[in-house]
């Protein structure tokens, strides 16, 4: 397997299925579409849906359905959104994002707000749009929508972001810090695997254990995060190092120090791995896409 | 029937419904969830429930199901979420609402724009505890849901929300007005009683003309807002009355005149009532509730 090239080609799939589901930038309403279009096609990593559909290809789902690729846009909107959002002036006040303005330094705050709560919203209506394909049925479509829900509101994503906003500067503990890092990395990357999953009929038990991979890798992936914070080499890591610190944020690699940070990182992946291969199926791609997020220097 | 008594008996039933749904408030995300309480509790008319229960009622709805509770609980977040986020600094600005203070007033910007996320998200979290009830077959509950989602987006409230805001201040032309009373204010009147036709049973022809009869109440109501904001007695209207004119806002009842515009009420009312009669449904209660909307001085 030539794994770059494999990913090269994932990425490029995702690339085009996330801006075809993009509202038409068109009527009345044009404004708010060109917002989220503008946020959308920033880029970035495509991490949730690439992930989405590396775990459905795995449990052998039909790669002729486009249901999938309607959860996989859905998934990317949320993403999308809570960035537009955190860049408001109430919340990080962020000028750029991505090398370009941020959404509300091109559009107006008002709009910015609206562009959010449109995409939020746009992505329960295209996912919801999986039920016209009829390939997948009704039961099926509840169980992931339910997932992506689950994961993306004060229970996951919302929950953590409301309670990093909250402790901000604070000397935060471990459960606090663990808390975060679950609920606002963890949980839309579980709802990624999860529906990835669903979708391609696996069972809830193997459903159980992809969730518990992705919560892992999670955690995993925002401690390698905190590390390239402090030793990352600047140029490779494509955002200014030492802004935790300098912003007098505690962070699990700050707190722990970087060897029992390293070793978390590693144990973390370790166990994920296990698990993966306790499942049985031919994970090969899955593994390297995993172990790629962690030993990142990017 | 004694409307107000069944009114009363109805608005009831909705505010223990609407607020039995409300996430707890406990854990590390609990200030989240009191901001968005705070907002929901802050009462209104609970219109939009109302609405859904009594259309559910007509069409001959099993009233001891709870499915259709998720889905006006989840109706009224929907609404809330909007409230919360229209009045905020970048958009209206505004301190007060329903005689308290507006959500960032008590619990600050950047946890009133969450608690809207939350509050959005947390509506199709609500919606979608009907699945479990397992009263309704899923397809029937992916219709409400696409529903619920397409008319709180930018096709929808989101969409004319947008406009709104853009052409502030403008003098709007007749079709961009009644682009602004159908989207900002007949769609989510048109899910709500979409809603309630549909986990009724309601067949396709039912629930689009019960989607026309919204559409006509919605405007209506609107141009009633827009004449008594000209001519109403502010003691009883219960909010400043000449605010438009102030605002330099151009309405349909301003740009037309209030006798064409209380034509206009006449004229879509009459029309609601008749493609309701059509209907063969006992309906006397909606009817009512109808009229009193559209006829109400406040």
């Amino acid at each position: 397997m030539d794994f770059k090239a494999e990913l090269t080609s994932a990425k490029e799939e995702v690339e085009s299925i996330v801006t075809s589901y993009l509202p038409k930038e068109e009527g009345l309403q044009k404004t708010v579409a060109s917002a989220m279009a503008y946020s959308v096609n920033a880029g970035g990593k495509r991490l949730r849906p690439v992930l989405m559909m590396s775990i459905y290809k795995m449990f052998g789902g039909n790669s002729s359905n486009k249901s999938i690729a309607a959860f996989m846009a859905a998934q990317e909107f949320i993403h999308t959104y809570s960035l537009i959002h955190d860049d408001l002036p109430a919340m990080d006040n962020d000028d750029f994002r991505r090398g370009i303005k941020t959404n509300h330094k091109v559009y107006g705050e008002a709009m910015a707000i609206l562009a959010g709560d449109g995409l939020l919203n746009y992505a329960y209506e295209t996912a919801l749009k999986a039920v016209s394909y009829n390939e997948i049925n009704g039961d099926t479509l509840l169980k992931a929508l339910d997932v992506l829900a689950t994961k993306a509101g004060i229970y996951g994503m919302v929950g953590g972001q409301v309670v990093d906003v909250e402790t901000e500067g604070k000397d935060n503990d471990y459960d606090t810090l663990d808390f975060i890092y679950r609920l606002k990395t963890s949980a839309l990357l579980e709802s990624s695997m999860m529906i990835g999953a669903i979708l391609a009929g696996a069972s809830d038990e193997e459903v159980k254990k992809i969730e518990l991979i992705a919560n892992k890798v999670g955690i995993a992936f925002q401690i390698q995060d905190d590390i390239l914070d402090i030793e990352g080499d600047e140029a490779v890591f494509g955002k200014p190092v030492g802004s935790d610190a300098k912003n007098g944020k505690v962070t699990m690699a700050s707190k722990m120090g970087l060897d029992k940070a390293h070793a978390e990182v590693k144990k973390l992946t370790d166990e994920a791995v296990i698990i993966l291969e306790s499942l049985g199926y031919e994970h090969e791609f899955v593994k390297e896409l995993l172990l790629s997020l962690i030993n990142r220097k990017k």
